[in-house]
């Protein structure tokens, strides 16, 4: 990837006054070198004290933004993925006040992961788990129409936080412009996630993205859409799943009851202690919606790969 | 199966106070005669008019109950899916005033579906699409401890139209007994369902089910869980996924807009009527929460399987 040009920019927030760190034609690809989502605040020696230190003023930077020549509002920027350089390390923690169960799991935690930046064999988790990796894209979008800096951490019609796990290697990104050079950012990269993050942090690690961007014009979308091409769960779904579920009239309710039954299954059966599982989770199992239909209850579905207990 | 009991016996709603159909012992195994969820209103030969006709009091059948010898409150009913045996038709439908939109699907619509009972090969949806199939039971659980009768649409604590499409062959459900005896029921046997069932609908199919019941005392569960033998989406996943997200501070409005942008997706580019969208969209793409923790906005993805097109 030597030949392409290397982002090396941050930027904190979204603002469509801020100015280009790069300006490329349509067809054109390029290299962004991101920051982990503490924004350089943890590092390999970092310990439970830290993460209660975090200044969040720091948190979430985005590498870019990228002005792509001839993008405007009502075009869709198609962002190919191309690769990832990680690092080999990374961290996942608890930070009070943010998470699923966050009035459940009220005490800072952190997890550091060393992991194999050749192979991307499955991560040991302490010695109960090994947790396969699949490294992606947190944070990915195009800057909102509004003024004024938006904060990084909500997502929105733009994209940006969405912490979509299959916005990996291969896969191709569809973001509604807004703004004229759609002014594209990319951070908050992520060794491994399951689908709802539950704790709050993935396997936050900071890595090398390389991607190609082209425009389709005058292509409204309502929201971000992403073709993958081909499976997304086949480095963890051999030996099964685990499935817990959350029945009743509120989503985000029955959603808690899922996870609060995985874990409850994890420290029983798997003698894990209760804040490890909820990490663990976090970096490995999926939230589906099972059934939105049944009026007035709904299923939600929290799916524990079996083979990382293995 | 021949030597196995088969249950014929169908009733309407949960109801603790129901007579037994039959009495077993923990190990033992049972095949039920499961009629699809309109209970024998809609066959072969129906047509679209048949829908706006359908009489809710008869619909929702369940085969049952089962007492099981020596099951408590506060025991786990353990149920290992055998196998089944598919009847090679079903339907779909959209029912007005049911299903994630409908707001926007307000009339009644039907499709048949053909499929070889023996094979499962993918069935044709038209000349457009294939659908995988992976047979499952829509409905199963126990009676609740609360008196009278309780409609068999909406899952609950004691699990019922959990509409979870991983209860397929080689599964173990774990469901919490709340009565003496359990008082187990099965229904709604789907060929076909995506996470979601978002018509309201899945491939609606009778089917004869054959499952193994064992008992785990004294092990209160909060919900129904479930183990999965291996993968869960390898009949599906070959050729990756459309994946389409809505965004926002509510998971259903979210839900909506990912399905409702998977609609626009297939008829724009697949040239599809939106309501074969709508119902394909129920039979085989799934809901995920990818992420329900960056504040206030959550992600929810609807994931179309594009082997489905091919």
């Amino acid at each position: 990837m030597a030949h392409r040009r290397t982002i090396h920019e941050h930027h904190f927030g979204w603002d469509n006054s801020l100015a280009p760190a790069v300006t490329i034609a349509p067809g054109e690809s390029l290299e962004f070198e991101v920051t982990d989502a503490a924004g350089g605040q943890l590092s390999q020696i970092s310990t439970v004290d830290d993460v209660g230190r975090l200044d969040f003023a720091r948190v979430n930077p985005v590498a870019g933004p990228v002005y792509v020549d001839g993008a405007e509002p009502g075009d869709i920027l198609k962002v190919t993925v191309l690769s990832f350089a990680p690092s080999g390390w990374g961290w996942t923690a608890n930070i009070p006040g943010f998470g699923l169960l966050a009035e459940e799991f009220k005490e800072p935690a952190l997890h550091l992961w060393r992991y194999d930046d050749r192979t991307l064999a499955p991560c040991a988790f302490g010695s109960r788990a090994r947790v396969p990796l699949k490294p992606f894209a947190g944070t990915i979008g195009v800057a909102p129409t509004e003024p004024g800096c938006h904060s990084i951490v909500p997502p929105r019609r733009v994209g940006g936080n969405m912490d979509l796990r299959d916005i990996a290697s291969g896969s191709e990104l569809q973001l509604p412009v807004e703004v004229a050079g759609a002014l594209f950012s990319v951070g908050d990269t992520h060794a491994a996630q399951g689908d709802g993050e539950v704790c709050g942090t993935a396997l936050e690690s900071p890595m090398r993205v390389a991607l190609q961007f082209d425009l389709v014009k005058q292509a409204p979308l309502a929201f971000p859409r992403l073709i993958t091409p081909g499976p997304v769960t086949r480095h963890l779904d051999e030996r099964g799943y685990q499935v817990t579920t959350g029945i009743g009239p509120d989503l985000m309710e029955a959603a808690r009851a899922a996870v609060r039954s995985a874990i409850d299954w994890l420290t029983r059966e798997h003698r894990m202690p209760a804040i490890d599982a909820y990490m663990l989770c976090s970096v490995c199992g999926d939230l589906r919606i099972s059934e939105i239909v049944d009026i007035p209850n709904w299923t939600v579905s929290f799916y524990f790969p079996r083979i990382v207990l293995e």
